[in-house]
């Protein structure tokens, strides 16, 4: 007899993201599951996100780390509805870490959820939480050739933010090369160009989020 | 009764990378695990090290990847023995995978055995390869926290390359915070700053690799 452990635990995981969808959808909530490898500019995005989405879109985060709660100390002058999930040794999130933090969000007072998964290119692909998008950020220190060589997170996500576009001039990276490296394992795959840290494409970043939001819920009825 | 997955696939594991470490003993192989997040440079690095070894020390190469094999064409032109593995949807190698790599190598024929781990700053940590020392490298444009947010890794290393330092001036990195936060996870870790794309600090790099095979080989015999 062959068990398929891995099998069972993404099944596992899949029927709980599904409750997890049922609670945001009776909630009204858009879930963003949104992935990087490290450092590259999840943090800074949600902190321009909370910026932008002022008086717009209520906003919460779920934000999962291996260790420390860096991430939700930088979140704490935006006086959002934070929730830090550290996951030990667990290199993503899965369905019943975020179920785990429902508790702890009044999500009816949310808007728009932005889970912040742990940096890593590979495993959180994997594992629904309960999300409407999957949302990747690519910083272009990173190399063109990445959706080549890690394709499932390209394949998944509907968003890639290509971010750190100031340091372009510093690198080798290819814009039209990795558009074209994105497209080939995910013709569906919207891209922007961003720049975390001086808020470049901020702007069109924030109206997918409403647009989407508007689209699924109708009018901005909290704003 | 409660069965403890995890723990069983890391016994099985180390029993495995023990097996593989007799045979590269026998061989003489100086072995290092190469561990960094998706493009923070090790492919670069090997090309590097290929160039300052040669003459030297005779190099060999495991190159692990998701999909694609985009490293080893890059080793193509150092004319190395190397193996590529593609894990598939695995997101690190594991000491498995190296034995089934090890039939395709005349290890006889090598020196230095670098394998070039898949790009993850989580998984690839947990898992013995039969490595003498596990070695990594974090970019400048990752941040200077990673060793607070991604301990484990840190702690199982003997060294890190902190590399890119070329683009110091373009981002909010400090080199001493990145030391101190790396000391404060393995206060024994030794530091190196390197730019794999220029060549500044390769000399430090190669020489750490010579005293390390010659401590433990004895006179660089096939030099």
């Amino acid at each position: 007899m062959k068990i398929n452990v891995m099998t069972d635990v993404l099944e596992a995981n899949d029927r709980i993201a599904a409750a997890n969808r049922e609670i945001f959808d009776k909630h009204g909530n858009l879930v963003l599951n949104l992935m990087s490898s490290p450092g590259a500019g999840k943090t800074t995005l949600l902190e321009r996100t909370a910026e932008a989405l002022r008086g717009k879109l209520r906003l919460g985060v779920i934000a999962g780390d291996i260790e420390t709660t860096r991430d939700s100390e930088r979140l704490q002058k935006y006086q959002l509805p934070v929730v830090q999930l550290t996951t030990g040794t667990a290199c993503h999130l899965d369905a019943n870490m975020i179920a785990s933090a429902l508790p702890h969000l009044d999500l009816s007072g949310i808007d728009i959820l932005l889970i912040e998964n742990v940096g890593n290119l590979v495993c959180p692909a994997e594992f629904k939480v309960g999300e409407d998008y999957k949302v990747m950020i690519l910083s272009v220190t990173e190399g063109d050739e990445k959706p080549l060589k890690y394709p499932l997170m390209f394949r998944e996500s509907s968003l890639l933010l290509i971010n750190k576009i100031d340091l372009l001039p510093y690198t080798n990276f290819s814009l039209e090369e990795a558009k074209r490296n994105a497209r080939k394992v995910n013709p569906d795959l919207e891209t922007m160009e961003v720049c975390c840290t001086t808020g470049e494409g901020i702007g069109a970043w924030v109206s997918w989020l409403v647009e989407r939001y508007q689209a699924r819920f109708g009018k901005l009825r909290r704003a």
